[in-house]
């Protein structure tokens, strides 16, 4: 089995893990942190950028605070001076060793700002130099490509949005872990469906809204584990031009959970049906979306803000198990290593 | 000619109409705006929303306020309820009749913000609902596919910029439509070189800093009107994971302005054409950069902070000729319709 298989697998452990070493920090951060912060920035590259890009949504929904994503070359190349009084900045990295995510921080102390480490590194330099870390106890990540340490951050963010906020509650987090065991199951589907995209060279995946993350989560592990030239997009900006591109029989992967998105995507699903596009859909087991080509059908009924994590797990799955297929050893991408250095 | 390509060359023209009927407006707004507001929140979709992420730029270099790129959805579907006391939130759309924008603008001033609206047509709902409206003066877009009045927002940046902050002068930017100019000259070396592409099916277009806007907009142009599944990235994104897809002869675009991001961009083709990559490279006429398969070379020597414009303009008349050598014709993209409305 890949490391990166065995790291999918381990993902309920070490959700577990997470969040019962951390829920009495969070506890202690919203008693410091609640109504102290009128904008918050997350800094990131990668995959931990598209836990970022959950973060935001989540953020802004449950506690009413804006949120930026931060461009680290403003910080490091071009030196720019950001008024950060009264922010939350917050970086995110799976290492904590990356040199642009660091300086982006170091510099956001200097203008003001309190600084927050999401990493999995206890002893990173992120880890050193934030004033408090919030620590993914994911393990040691063997496997080039991050599944653990993504759902991970993600865990995080939701202990930080019921710190800030007042929507989440810790029961209703520590279910996530079961969730994501339960959604472990659907790896036989996805054996039945992935030979399927044996040769798939380019698709695209799509997603809106809370899941918007996982999509460019799942391109990104098709990239770099499938090379496959995979495109991502939130659905709505999909419309907005790339959907030109669509030709029948191209493969369009969609999450499609339950909730305030489902409608939007039920449409687009059929307005790629129209086109004879391909379309692979994760979707709740009881919904019903007879213009999919294939689905994914995810196991029990999960609210929607809580299907980010579970919703991944087939993406993750899909992935390594596509790059066996395609006959690629998942756990060494080409031209890739575990710590990339960008300034 | 199609009306995409007639558009490219009418930029010039536009670009000046607009300074010159906006310019007294960004003085005026200056003083009533400077110092007053602490975030800056944009909301856009498709080529607006590339327009927006170059203002993202822009604004936090040279005004210091931090930048938030709104999650339309968040407010269209989820109804979050945002604090965006001190906020300046600009809504950015060509036809100012985009649903969902206009609904986070109103949104926005329920809630405590300053609305502006950039757009290209005066009796809009959009420029009907802001509270101040920066015009930009393109004429009316006949092409599916925007070009002229993607420069006219980034021309109303460059003019909010200067109202909001100290680094700009109106002088520098009057230089702007010239410089649009002496860039349409790059039309024949572009016939030169496009028919190379004409198999093209797949590639990836980077840029970093202020030009990776021009990078996401070129990849939409080739989306949209040559039907290339086209990957945007930013450099050191690309270097995080998306590297891993490149094989031998993989195209990678590339916008390569002088100034702070040229040292890691001449790495970047360095590192692709250690991996047998090709690459096409948009770049000052005095830059040497032997490792690159292709070059476009700029006329001119301009400032880095001045090259978003001048810049996209080889893209797209690339887009434009490629088009019509793949046999497509641009002002008729599939699927598509100049205004695309998504809640």
């Amino acid at each position: 089995m890949s490391k990166m298989m065995h790291e999918i697998l381990e993902q309920p452990h070490a959700l577990e893990r997470t969040f019962h070493a951390e829920r009495k920090h969070a506890e202690a951060f919203s008693r410091f942190a609640r109504g102290k912060f009128r904008l918050i920035v997350l800094v990131a590259r990668g995959t931990s950028d598209n836990a970022a890009d959950f973060g935001r949504y989540l953020l802004e929904l449950t506690t009413g605070i804006p949120v930026s994503m931060a461009a680290p070359s403003l910080h490091t190349l071009y030196h720019a001076k950001l008024d950060l009084r009264d922010a939350l900045v917050i970086g995110i990295s799976q290492s904590g060793a990356g040199t642009d995510i660091n300086m982006v921080l170091e510099s956001a102390r200097r203008h003001g700002a309190y600084t927050l480490a999401i990493t999995n590194e206890a002893k990173s330099p992120m880890a050193g130099l934030a004033d408090d870390v919030f620590l993914v106890r994911a393990g040691r990540q063997k496997s080039v490509a991050a599944t653990k340490t993504y759902t991970g951050q993600l865990m995080m963010f939701y202990l930080i949005a019921f710190a800030l906020g007042r929507q989440l509650t810790l029961a209703d987090i520590s279910e996530i872990p079961g969730r994501a065991r339960s959604a472990l199951a659907v790896a036989d589907q996805i054996r039945g469906v992935v030979e399927r995209y044996r040769y798939m060279r380019q698709c695209a995946v799509v997603a809106r809204g809370l899941n918007q993350a996982n999509a460019f989560e799942l391109a990104l592990k098709l990239m770099e584990t499938c090379y496959v030239v995979a495109e991502r997009f939130s659905s709505a900006d999909f419309l907005h031009g790339p959907i030109a591109m669509v030709e029948p029989n191209f493969p369009v992967l969609m999450f499609m959970p339950p909730g305030r998105t489902f409608t939007s995507q039920a449409q687009l699903v059929r307005r790629l049906h129209a086109l004879h596009a391909e379309t692979l859909v994760i979707m709740d087991e009881q919904a019903k979306v007879p213009a999919a080509t294939r689905a994914i059908r995810m196991p029990g009924s999960i609210p929607e803000i809580y299907t980010p994590i579970p919703y991944i797990i087939p993406g993750q799955i899909f992935a390594a198990q596509l790059a066996e297929a395609k006959g690629i050893d998942p756990d060494r991408p080409r031209s890739l290593h575990i710590v990339t250095r960008t300034v």
